[in-house]
């Protein structure tokens, strides 16, 4: 495969021209930011991604980790590019500036995560979860909690964890059954297991902050029983920094599909000191402000390997001779022609482009959602919060859901070769496949958007989406375009208007086929809004490209929004039909 | 994940209910053969598939092939199963009569076949590459060549490979360079390189028999100027043994993303001795006769894997206990509900089924056709044949697709547990990836069905094929069912009509959707026909459960061929509109 070049252009497009990035930071008071600064950011991550992070994925996924006595090793490389990572600022991007953090925009940094992740999707997760457990801390956590921790989990001297799961909770999280019993001095002694703690051990720093969800004495049964410590590898001593170990060791590590460089652990705690992170019993609600953060960072891996898929197969495509096209010799001094004057794969090339270049303009317009929402003032910080609460699901499953697509649609390009490790395509297939199981399956994900975000509050937040997107369809200029985009918009509408009274079975039962065409739906009104953008003057290729790229998501991508809305509409009685013996025959 | 168990109860109802197998034995004078025997033969080759096949499939994915010495070693306990597989005459199966087959009807084998793929991928693709090269030894080799190898190929002494893909010659095999120069005795010296080469080498078998596509001197140039030629590893003694090694040996073996048990070689033929096969120049056709085959057989490794997901996912669902039903408490003895009552897993599940028993039913509409084409008298052969050759492109890219998303669905439905290697739900989604990929991807099936099959015969092939669901609809008692038949087919038929008139590059760029969609329709009218079979008298849990998974795939899954519909009419010129940096934006 070939090496991998940051998509600079698009974000420059994306921010300079889509999104006019310049006027939202002056609106947002922000005026220490602008597109210029924004640019050197990405410019200087998309290098580092590609020089320092990209060339360890290959030996990563041969390498794997391993444990020995207790303790994990990464491949070779991962810590030396970690500590890399960490001096040269990247971890703390987004850190509050009171712990030494950047507190750069979202719109800056999350250009830099999808990079990181095309790279090295192993390599990028620990630092994913270190971001988040930063968020739960700075939000949630004591004065002295924070004075101890946070600036070097913003740093990334310390890396942090996320401790949800158990063998037998991994969705129903209600029947978890770690313990937390109160110590005299105010710390809790922590006793149970945990799985697939990803990074819950490895070699790249001196200490590991888990954040861990556990059962403190007489709490409630269920979800609302359920409390959030904070349980060091290494307990500090009274200089705060690592001395005794802690009652915590890592059980075994998964052999996986994929992402084999990035240690997924089973966590024993045996009487482990935690502190307690936010109210007793709150703990969910504090969890998912880390959940929140991760959801939307694992819809970025979807988008990330979706980006490396996209490149790998059209790099392979231009120089791959096989046959001629059906238009006429294209290059009559070669004894074929490349493979992308193929019709059938540039059908598959577009697919990959359609998608990926939509995704990303997604998670642009979230990631200026989330400015919005830290930055302005009440009533759009409210408005903005709520769009990214709808938004929250359809990122993470839509657009991992099409960094699988994508991925297997880079291996289908190269032919036999995409099944052959040395080119690098299988492992990006293998790679994002956890993606759509991870931070709740995207079953869990389309349950949250029709469930709670659609049906429980009545359409509030749809509305919000709604509105958010009628702006964008407004700015368009080209009246043709406009009118295709408000159709789209005014069709989802509807359609999300018909499930608001579905029955909570019903709902259920809608709920995948729902979030699909909604990201179908709202991604095609991005492309409508992107096009008009890119009618303007600036880079020919890229005017001409999204352009083009439209009219192909129009015509071969929107369509399949169709087989969604009449699935959802389709009632649950097919689905609850079946019993027993009725599955199998036996 | 679960033991495999074979679907006898669904292969009794489509032999005996549905197909009404007894008298189609008997309309084609197929007087020994009957039902009894039919399901004789199946429940053996399930018990030979779930008891000796399936055990070995695990280990052999973590165990895979080394090459040493120029020898491949296969897992532990392949061999001997192997041993086990001739010795009790599967792989005579369907061999001729006149070299110790036994000349079964397709109808018996190929139940037996998709059992062996969902019980060991991998262990079965050497055997299935041997029925191939029986057929075409037994159909283009002369009489001596068939004396010293054919008997020995059938009964498996010996196995076969199919040599055609060089380095920079896949999908164009016009450009491969492979030379043959002629020996004094008549034989050939082959030379040149091969890949992709299926059971290129192993330790099972005394000898074997490389079918191999080569260049004769002065052949012209492309793919009319490619002949056949039977390479032996071991040249025969006077006495028809093994004996001297021949100048082929195996160059490397590939480190791929799954069927890690197959060893898949680099063969190097450095004037080695073969013997041409069929004409001189005629080596395309006659490599047909083994790629017919084979790609159906690739269709059915698809089916196979579905079947091992789908009943791996099912058993799970209904262990695994997570959350309440959202239509009441379903199992109150429990902390929780099995997931089988989430009604999202309850889609994914009657997805898996819808597409598995439809592909299973295409399947054997397929293999009566087979029986058709072999015994039956002139017009009805030739009616059948061209039923095949239409779907042939259908069975193979179809129910590969549907393989890899049922098997993708099963990881789902496992959840986190879906990507871990010991729950063995994501080798089955990495084995059969490589389906869509080898005897020519989907999209090279795609562009035979829409080009080759449709377009350049005038839709003869069509109508031999439409007249065949149009007699299974009319066979539909229930006036209802019956009348949503026909009309799929109706549609079918005129989308196919309009597909009739397009250009090369119009038909390559619907290709795909064209396969897709005609892959929905006919399954569509092959569920109605089933459900309405399974209307009568019975096994009740069977006709319950085909007739709801009927309705499922008409509400959930029939409503697919709408998207495939409209992209393929959408032309394609936003297919062929980028060029250059269009694409990148560099």
């Amino acid at each position: 495969m070939a090496d991998y070049q940051a998509p600079l252009s698009d974000y420059q497009f994306l921010l300079r021209d889509w999104l006019q990035i310049d006027e939202h930071y002056q609106r947002l008071g922000l005026g220490e930011f602008d597109f210029e600064l924004a640019t050197e950011v990405i410019n200087q991550g998309g290098k580092f991604a590609a020089e320092e992070v990209a060339p360890l994925n290959r030996n990563g996924d041969e390498q794997g980790c391993t444990l020995k006595n207790g303790q994990v090793t990464t491949p070779e490389g991962f810590a030396r590019v970690y500590a890399s990572y960490i001096e040269n600022g990247w971890n703390a991007m987004l850190g509050p500036a009171e712990f030494d953090g950047q507190d750069l925009p979202y719109s800056m940094a999350i250009p830099v995560h999808e990079m990181l992740n095309s790279a090295n999707l192993s390599w990028r997760l620990t630092t994913m979860l270190t971001e988040s457990a930063v968020l739960a801390v700075s939000r949630h956590a004591t004065e002295p909690l924070k004075q101890q921790y946070l600036a070097r989990l913003v740093s990334g001297e310390w890396t942090g964890t996320m401790n949800l799961t158990e063998p037998h909770a991994g969705t129903d999280l209600g029947l978890l059954s770690t313990r937390a019993e109160p110590n005299p001095d105010g710390s809790y002694a922590i006793t149970g297991s945990k799985i697939f703690i990803t990074g819950g051990d490895h070699d790249w720093t001196s200490n590991i902050i888990h954040m861990v969800l556990a059962r403190l004495p007489d709490a409630p049964l269920g979800v609302k029983g359920i409390s959030l410590f904070l349980v060091p590898k290494f307990l500090l001593n009274e200089q705060g920094e690592p001395d005794a170990l802690n009652a915590v060791n890592v059980g075994s590590i998964e052999h996986k599909m994929g992402i084999k460089a990035s240690p997924t652990c089973v966590m024993n705690y045996d009487g482990a000191t935690g502190w307690l992170v936010g109210e007793p019993n709150q703990g969910l609600a504090c969890m998912f402000t880390m959940m929140n953060d991760a959801r939307f960072q694992v819809g970025l891996q979807g988008l990330g390997v979706a980006q490396a898929a996209y490149q790998g197969a059209l790099t392979y495509a231009r120089e791959r001779l096989q046959s001629r096209s059906p238009q006429g010799i294209r290059q009559p001094e070669c004894k074929a022609d490349a493979i992308l004057y193929q019709p059938d794969v540039a059908r598959m090339l577009l697919t990959q482009k359609a998608l990926t270049e939509g995704c990303r303009a997604l998670a642009m317009v979230y990631a200026q959602q989330m400015d919005i929402e830290k930055y302005a003032d009440g009533a759009n910080s409210q408005q903005a919060h709520k769009v990214i609460e709808f938004l929250t699901p359809i990122c993470k499953a839509f657009m991992t859901d099409m960094g699988l697509e994508v991925a297997s649609l880079g291996v289908q390009i190269f032919g036999g070769h995409g099944y052959i490790r040395e080119w690098g395509m299988e492992q990006l297939m293998r790679d994002v496949r956890i993606a759509q199981l991870y931070e709740g399956t995207n079953g869990i994900q389309a349950a949250d958007l029709i469930g709670r975000k659609l049906i429980r509050d009545n359409g509030d937040r749809l509305a919000a989406t709604e509105k958010l997107f009628s702006e964008i369809v407004d700015k368009i200029a080209d009246e043709g375009n406009r009118s295709l985009a408000a159709d789209v918009l005014r069709e989802w509408q509807e359609a999300s208007s018909l499930c608001l009274s579905m029955s909570a079975a019903e709902s259920a039962g809608a709920a995948c086929d729902y979030l699909a065409y909604s990201a179908y739906c709202l991604i095609g009104v991005l492309w409508f809004s992107m096009a008009d953008c890119a009618s303007g003057n600036g880079h020919e290729a890229l005017r001409n490209g999204k352009r083009k790229t439209c009219a192909f998501y129009q015509q071969r991508i929107l369509p399949r929004k169709e087989a969604h809305r009449r699935a959802m509409l389709a009632g649950c009685d097919s689905l609850l039909a079946l019993s027993g013996s009725e599955f199998d025959y036996l």
